[in-house]
């Protein structure tokens, strides 16, 4: 195939970030022990998440809101507003935290810079997209950055439309089946999966889900350190 | 002068947002009543709103976690953690508010779309603002719509350079003074402010601290219906 752009997810793919809400959420959990155990308070959390994503969207501050939703409904109203407060510094210190990229991508990029046009596409919370993408040094590699309310196959034609790019000339790599490849493979492009150390539960799509149209089209790899090699294999 | 392009602010100069902030702000008020007074409570949550700007940007979820902050303060951790979830719910019927466009948008646009190329720059919360635009059945009459983090004078050079306009022949219309006429003049547009009935305080700009640069690039007026006139006057 003939590969004219490669576009990047940016959390989970770049940068580490669901394990800083992993973190959280297990503070969160030790927060709502007097009420709650550990397993039911994570489901009674995404539960809460999943609900509120189509009001609040993705991102840190939905996170916060869901967590104090689930700590007051967890604890039938008995906790105490102190820890409302806790959860709130929490989620400032998320939004405030250093960005941190992920091993090898700074070569990665490198790389794949000399050979192809690169995009980055992430969605979520504009504002700290922006404060991340800005801290991480890297967006002057990237000829465009989208910033994205959702991941659906829409949303890509609209920026390949943007890009000029036909998508059978697009590869697309992330962390996400649901978000990063699904989509792509769905409108004709190729998705690249590199999966996190951890995956949120809202990501999490069943294996196997994938099979009947990914063929050469959905590929997966165990580090991102490895993309320029399979770059090279499908061109 | 030649005029290329004009560009509309979204909240409070196409719909109604501020007067949800504001009634929002209203019911905070009674429920914290036991606690502050509505004056010191205006402006604790004012202060709070502004401290937490850099971490969480702007809409309704930061405003959310400003106010449960607030409640929190003023208090001195007395309120009810029921009140907290009434604070949430707020937000999210803030979130879910129909739009309702501002009189004469309609006709507005549908004069100036026959003579201009027009574009839709906001900023804030990239999920609220893609969903209110989606609502207000607006999006087809621009030829772009813009969501940003902020509205700075560098913020509009880039939109100007993805539009390929020079500054000299750009109009904004906004409600703000700060967001949608100081910058804009700063780069070498024009801004024209048309005042909504109610305006954010940190939104807020000392009278008369335009006057140095404004001149004929900055005009006012008191209603978005006599834009087309304004315009033909411009060109």
């Amino acid at each position: 195939m003939a590969i004219s752009l490669v576009g990047f997810d940016a959390d989970d793919t770049l940068w580490h970030s669901e394990s800083h809400f992993a973190l959280t959420e297990d503070r969160f959990r030790a927060l709502v022990s007097p009420w709650s155990e550990r397993g039911e308070t994570s489901e009674r959390l995404l539960a809460r998440e999943r609900a509120n994503l189509e009001l609040f969207g993705y991102g840190v501050k939905g996170f916060i809101l869901s967590m104090i939703e689930t700590a007051i409904d967890v604890s039938d109203s008995a906790i105490p507003v102190e820890a409302i407060q806790q959860i709130v510094e929490w989620g400032k210190e998320m939004m405030a935290h250093p960005v941190e990229l992920i091993d090898g991508v700074t070569d990665v990029l490198d790389t794949v810079g000399r050979s192809y046009r690169m995009i980055l596409i992430t969605k979520g919370d504009l504002f700290h997209q922006e404060s991340k993408i800005a801290e991480s040094g890297l967006a002057e590699r990237f000829e465009r950055v989208e910033i994205l309310s959702e991941k659906s196959p829409r949303h890509y034609r609209e920026v390949l439309s943007r890009t000029g790019v036909d998508a059978s000339e697009f590869v697309m790599v992330g962390n996400s089946l649901r978000s990063d490849v699904a989509p792509v493979v769905e409108i004709g492009a190729t998705g690249v999966h590199v999966p996190y150390t951890i995956t949120w539960g809202h990501e999490q799509v069943a294996d196997g889900s994938l099979d009947d149209r990914q063929g050469d089209r959905a590929r997966t790899l165990a580090t991102i350190r490895d993309l320029p090699t399979l770059l090279s294999e499908l061109a």
